[in-house]
């Protein structure tokens, strides 16, 4: 890109992949080549908890009228299949009853009998996490939140929101957008995920960087408590000091110390003007200062700000070929690209600034070359180009996928060590001396928030491939004092390496709060905490 | 103001006022006139503390040489009484020992020896808060942190300030200005306050509305727990999912499960264009129109709206009288005012979305007058317009102090049923019927978060006023489903009303978990949760 008229021609040519929608989240969620088993060494069924019988069947389709089971052959095993895999088909399990309630009451009922007979219970909201959180490990009860999904309140004056957890993610989006506001996550998942699950695991997502966490934005919760008591604290107020912040403690819980049934949260406005522009580059280090470029002239602007590398690229055009769409998008490819998001007020300010940035990148020679957005087609166009990476790796093979926290000087050097990890184990393809089985290890993520995901994809899974890279990569991890989940929680997956990110008196503390508030650990067992 | 030209001619005759600079907050915490005792209903003291003597006193003064006491004669009464006193004179402490540790080491041995030998303890920042939570309500061992004060570390790339708790705010922010960063909190104590005080009150002060509350921007902590033990939690990462996020229970908990020695917050760029603008308005729905005007037209660069009454500006308009300052600001004077401040990356965009806003209130006259900010010194003039009304209240009589949240709608009105209380019950001046001792009901607050302040000026304070006032205040807020304390906390004063604002279930919780990290109930007690 040697000059802003590049890029108008490059727009012109309409040179813009257009495979996939952004919006469009259900193929995401289709990962045909993951149906290895995996996670072999999950903890063994605990006797402290009472195994489901008709009998407890019977009371709980009293509580719920939507309660499905193998034990009554009200439902196949197939047909609990959804429930009790996780969406990448690598936890599967062994639920025989989901109580799908549609009333917190409900919620409350079958928590007070299981806490009574000691039934161990899931909270399952989307069941789109990626580290088997949602899903049974053996015979736990499934409480499913679908059916609790209707849209309170919303006041147009504070922007704020109040909502069953069941909503999905896209449903209370779009409700949002109608009123010219927006709510303040977005995620690959936001067509399946839903808004409580979104709570109870601290999604991050696209936009973070902008909009900041859940616990800055989150106003309240409503959650039925291990004991099946209603905890209201549905709060909406934006400021409140009386006392500890108790919702705080569900965000990001994964379902261990209550079921949010409903969430209040605080709206931005919608932006009125959105711009997107995506760019090849020629290192990590140029990325990095692309990045502080983007912050000094996009200022309050810049609405996210992702990066991805050679190979994540070559996966999804890969991916694009196999479906028909259109490849060429850059004049000179890189090692690295970013894609740049703004979202303002005033569509004038906003390109006169995308513009300031584009001309200083260009003329200081920072990008070999890049495409800007120019409606709301390539918007979405460009958008996939980081968006789908995790669905075309998906398509090329079973992924080992990792989320984690790093300085951002210090992101890119993982990837680099795994890939040199995984050469010196002889499994890398196209070192010269192997032929596999790890077909590609891409690098993605979210810049702004120092947040990396680094997906290996093999030809299978393997305990071979597995030992290789774990414990290693939260080694490097821990070593960088970064997290070994940024974003996607522990679930079962990480639940034995906490200790790579967390100490002794944390994790002493956190035993000690799921104690209290769970004395018969029914919520979510075998998981987070354990 | 009927045409742009007009808020020029304002300022080409800069009448503005310039009798304080918001950035010289020492005169906010002289207040002369509120030396009366006050808060008679104080809890007693309780047996199952140790009282410190002459032998527990040597023992700290062997952990920590800066100590000081009354009872070996290394201080006097007097010497102690900043210490033992809040800031408002209200509340009065007798302890007898200050502490004031150099490391978080010392803050740890200090404990422990309190935790073994059963000594209450109250921690200490720059004293700055309004319901006595700083200082001991008996003879509780002070440990105040002003020693420890020293930066830890700031990351230009992330925007990470790791500091010591004990540095006040106004120098953390100075450091930060200097490289081009900001603070993400602001309030008027900010030169004596401290960000550790800060984190454990959650305050929330002039900018939440563009930087969000502390639950967002705070990304770690380092705390001494009640046993002594150190709990370092200092991450730096902007997304770290592995496990309860514990740093969250501590923002707002006002020492009473640990104390904060240090935090690691995320600081944003400082804006490079700020404008400052002051409205004087027909009525409480003018002020709300024009809210819901400035956040459409100015979007993302929106970074305070703030109101007053007309009574608020009369007590600050009296005040600069009395100091000589220059007076007359607007042709038109209102029932209500606003200020609305931006703050942005770029000053001519920021202008132009500034001058629409004022157009269209000008044309569609939702406005009395107004007047715009041409310089720094200006800028701070307008600012203290409305950052001057508490300190005018105290130099006008004895202050009761109120500070609550709402929905903006319902705000103004709470104001009005507590003049229509005091008129009721025949305290209010210049009603027709009274001469006081009521002389003014000022309301003012942040009107983007729904934090309403209102002080009521008497000429003293009587118990027959506080009856009159409390609970009426609480209840009154109870019913709009409000806070009774947006932003001030409990501390003592308002440790009784929790229930006006929290649930039994919430308040059964938060006194588990005061008994989980605090079984010994030594820190900061008679407070918060009791």
């Amino acid at each position: 890109m040697s000059a802003p008229r590049q890029i108008s021609r490059l727009l012109s040519r309409r040179s813009l992949i257009s495979s996939s929608r952004r919006s469009t989240p259900t193929p995401i969620f289709k990962s045909p080549n993951l149906s290895v088993r995996h996670g072999s060494h999950l903890p063994p069924r605990s006797n402290q908890f009472t195994q489901p019988t008709k009998e407890h069947l019977d009371a709980l389709k009293a509580i719920s009228s939507s309660t499905l089971s193998t034990l009554d052959g009200s439902a196949t095993e197939e047909e609990l299949r959804s429930f009790n895999d996780d969406w990448m088909n690598k936890y599967h399990g062994k639920g025989s009853i989901v109580v799908k309630p549609k009333t917190t009451e409900e919620v409350s009922e079958v928590m007070k009998y299981c806490y009574e007979k000691g039934i161990a219970v899931v909270p399952q909201g989307g069941n789109t996490g990626l580290v088997g959180g949602s899903n049974p490990v053996h015979d736990e009860i499934i409480l499913n939140l679908s059916n609790l999904n209707q849209i309170r309140s919303f006041d147009e004056v504070s922007g704020v929101l109040v909502a069953d957890g069941g909503v999905i993610l896209e449903t209370a989006d779009h409700f949002l957008a109608e009123k010219g506001f927006i709510f303040p996550l977005d995620l690959g998942a936001k067509g399946s995920c839903h808004i409580g699950g979104n709570v109870s695991t601290n999604a991050g997502g696209l936009r973070l960087l902008r909009y900041g966490s859940l616990h800055g934005s989150v106003l309240g919760l409503e959650v039925v408590l291990p004991d099946g008591r209603i905890w209201n604290g549905l709060s909406k107020l934006r400021k409140d000091n009386t006392g500890f912040d108790l919702k705080q403690l569900y965000i990001g819980s994964e379902g261990t110390i209550g079921i949010i049934t409903a969430i209040s949260i605080l709206c931005p406005r919608r932006p009125s003007a959105m711009n997107v522009a995506v760019f090849s580059l020629e290192s990590y280090e140029a990325v990095q200062k692309v990045f502080a470029e983007a912050k000094g002239h996009l200022g309050e602007i810049l609405s996210a700000f992702e990066f991805f590398d050679k190979q994540s690229y070559a996966l999804v055009k890969k991916h694009q070929e196999e479906n028909g769409g259109e490849r060429k998008v850059f004049e000179t490819e890189g090692d690295f690209y970013c894609l740049i998001e703004t979202g303002g007020s005033n569509a004038e300010h906003d390109e006169a600034k995308l513009t300031g940035l584009l001309e200083h990148l260009m003329e200081n020679e920072m990008v070999l070359d890049g495409v800007l957005a120019q409606d709301s087609t390539q918007f979405q166009s460009l958008w996939s180009l980081r968006e789908l990476v995790p669905e075309s790796a998906g398509k090329a093979g079973s992924v080992y996928k990792y989320d984690v926290s790093v300085p951002v000087g210090k992101m890119y050097g993982l990837v680099e060590k795994m890939r040199a990890k995984l050469r010196e184990g002889g499994v890398l393809e196209g070192d010269g001396k192997s032929e596999g089985p790890i077909r590609a290890v891409a690098g993605y993520g979210h810049m702004g928030d120092g947040n990396l995901h680094i997906n290996i994809v093999a030809n299978k899974y393997t305990d071979e491939i597995e030992k290789i890279i774990e414990p290693y990569i939260y080694e490097i991890v821990a070593e960088n004092e970064g997290s070994i989940s940024a974003e996607h929680g522990l679930g079962v997956m990480k639940a034995p390496y906490i200790g790579y990110s967390k100490n002794e008196t944390s994790m002493e503390l956190m035993k000690q709060i799921k104690q209290l508030f769970d004395p018969k650990g029914l919520l979510n067992p075998y998981k987070y905490i354990v």
